[in-house]
């Protein structure tokens, strides 16, 4: 099948898509929360009833992918075999989150008599671009669908086969249900050229969400005339003060350093007052370095814990990376003042904390942090949509407009202006 | 002074610039509502006390525009003379206006403790670029330290030297209220590669706001990095169907096409129901003619007009076309579904209405027409903020992230996430 479709001859007519969707979207919008949701079922049931197929498909993608040679990390993200019946189910949680459409607000009645209040509308049309992660084109799909948008999806090549099993289904389920198959739509083409040239839609696209690498989050801003909501990319900053409670403190940076340290909100550098530098440091490479942590340490940190395997010297660029790995970061500061700054310096503006017992420095550094998600005493990793409650996870914006950090259902919605009057004129 | 700083010796170090912004935008953020209160005010009180410079290099602009054979529309917007007063008041009253930053919202505590929050905190940095209106940069300063962000403007050749005096009398009185002379920075040349480079300066600047023409709207929007709000062309239709308040509707017609032809939420198309086009459209290009309004009927409205000189035959690019004058184009529709579809293809999503009686048809038009505005029976004159009652306008977006229609305060602040945890761990 990838042969096939994404051959050099394939041709696609994207501006197309994206008339479709667009004229897909106008049905969306007006379709009721319950029509939604039976779709939604549907598409849930149809995973199940199909998951033979769809296993199929994403065995050969597996098997191509071991050829490849590809890392068991991005294995691990596309291999499906145990995971189709919890992405079925999470569309079925999906289906049962409130519908946003149509909400009214900032309800007003002018002097003049004019009747102004704003409605929630969806966006219109999403465009997705994701890399070797197949659930993201069910659970794309399906919030999309929930907040009555249509989507244009581009996924890797890794996950060629796997997604064209999905979308077969899902829009099977689709028509099925009486909404338009171009509701859900996909780049057949792994050629890269589509991607570009989906990123200059904006007369049809209205918001494009990559889910992937910094390369993808830069090739995006770059190229896209529509809006881009980058995100998903954490240098995520601890700084320890002087008052902290250190045992809370090892127990917090154990956590978001070691509990999934593959993903965006894991912890990337410590910051550590130099008052408690020589008590804490040491306990913090022996606490993390049993479970596998290893160290990249300034000068400062460095000079303490120098008799430690675990712990390279670091340069300054050490500071800028994402680890998504067991490495952290270690820098000794002289203040509060030392740690915003590096924290300016070197913060994706993802998710930062301080852990301290002093209330006005944890204000301060509220205050003065600008990052999607600050903390005081608790571990990065709650930057997450379920885990704030929020019942569903789009993406983690980084940047500041729309929406900022986990964005939920109404990080999809717009809003139109509803003016009534009775003849009223200027 | 044009001849000097805009030579092409001059050389902008933008990133500088970028940075020097960045560094104010912290100080601004931590301003309380008393210091930019007390600053704007002095910047009002500045403006009037050095009126006397400001206006004799707005006379040397005015004079080398006449010179140079700027249209009187041009001339008319870059003139100073009579309007410095308004302005300074301008200021005082967003003086005056709520102080949005710190708000706090969605405060929540989860089940495990966790105390969640989001406190509405300045964008950081915005970009202003402009065209030849100097007002807009006293607006837009004064509007980015009421709302404590930093700001880089770059206005049009045209007003160089009126925006130097302005600029100059802003930062003086910046500073003699305490805050940094970089928090409103001026892009001293008329080079247009340093607008090229602004846009990509998105470590720097959070957001930009063109305000002037399609062109530079299409060039923001192609060459940034940063998320652009674009906006403020508006091809705006009024549809009146058969069961309209006909002379309501006239009057309305009138208002909306009249009252001020060359701002963007003034008409520029009218579509009537097949029904009525034969009594109403005479009626509209009788009434309207008298004040000099000329029109464009396609094939069907032509046919009932054809004896009446002010009409001419539309072609279809007439229905593309913002006129920003004392044009209108007609068409005579068959139904809503047409005139539904008529706007969706033609309009730029900025204000759009119908005039009718029957609520259902109203019904479907605010839900099926996908526009910033949408009005029933009331002009599109109304999409104003200061109509609207906003207090302010910083722009007005037709696009659907982040703020949508007329942009108050709040459209240039973001949030962020507080967390707050007394050991929290995943």
């Amino acid at each position: 099948m990838l042969e096939t479709t994404s051959a050099p001859t394939t041709i696609l007519d994207l501006t197309q898509m994206g008339k479709n969707a667009r004229a897909a979207s106008y049905a969306l919008a007006k379709a009721t929360t319950a029509q939604k949701r039976t779709a939604l079922f549907k598409i849930a049931d149809a995973l199940d009833a199909n998951a033979e197929s769809i296993l199929a498909a994403n065995q050969l993608d597996l098997d191509e992918g071991r050829i490849n040679g590809l890392s068991a990390a991005l294995l691990d993200r596309l291999d499906l075999q145990n995971r189709l019946g919890g992405i079925a189910n999470d569309v079925r949680h999906v289906a049962q989150l409130p519908d946003p459409v149509g909400a009214v607000f900032d309800e007003n009645v002018l002097e003049n008599g004019l009747k102004v209040s704003k409605r929630r509308t969806p966006l219109g049309v999403l465009g997705v671009i994701y890399e070797a992660r197949p659930n993201v084109t069910v659970d794309v799909a399906a919030l999309a669908l929930a907040t009555g948008n249509a989507v244009i999806l581009r996924g890797g090549k890794e996950t060629f086969r796997s997604n064209m099993a999905l979308i077969q289904v899902l829009r099977g389920a689709l028509a099925e249900s009486g909404f338009p198959q171009e509701a859900v739509q996909y780049i057949e083409s792994t050629d890269r050229r589509y991607v570009a040239e989906m990123l200059k839609l904006h007369q049809y696209i209205d918001m494009i969400i990559p889910r992937g690498g910094n390369a993808l989050h830069n090739f995006c801003r770059e190229n896209s005339t529509i809006p881009v909501i980058t995100g998903g990319i954490g240098i995520c900053h601890l700084y320890v003060d002087e008052t902290a409670k250190l045992d809370d403190a090892l127990a917090i940076i154990h956590n978001a350093k070691t509990q999934r340290p593959s993903v965006c909100n894991a912890l990337d550098t410590l910051l550590v007052n130099k008052q408690i530098a020589a008590e804490f440091l040491p306990r913090v490479t022996a606490h993390l370095g049993k479970d596998g942590v290893t160290f990249r340490a300034e000068p400062r940190a460095y000079e303490i814990l120098r008799n430690d395997a675990q712990v390279q010297t670091a340069g300054d660029e050490d500071f800028d990376i994402e680890w998504l790995s067991l490495i952290l970061g270690l820098k000794v500061v002289d203040d509060l003042d030392e740690a915003i700054a590096h924290i300016r310096q070197h913060s994706t503006q993802h998710s930062d904390g301080i852990l301290t017992q002093n209330m006005d420095d944890a204000n301060r550094f509220l205050d003065e942090v600008d990052s999607a998600v600050v903390y005081v005493n608790a571990s990065t990793r709650f930057t997450d949509g379920s885990a704030l409650g929020l019942g569903a996870e789009v993406a983690i914006s980084t940047q500041k407009l729309h929406a900022r950090g986990p964005m939920a259902l109404e990080a999809l919605m717009t809003y139109k202006w509803i003016i009534i009057g009775e003849g009223h004129i200027r």
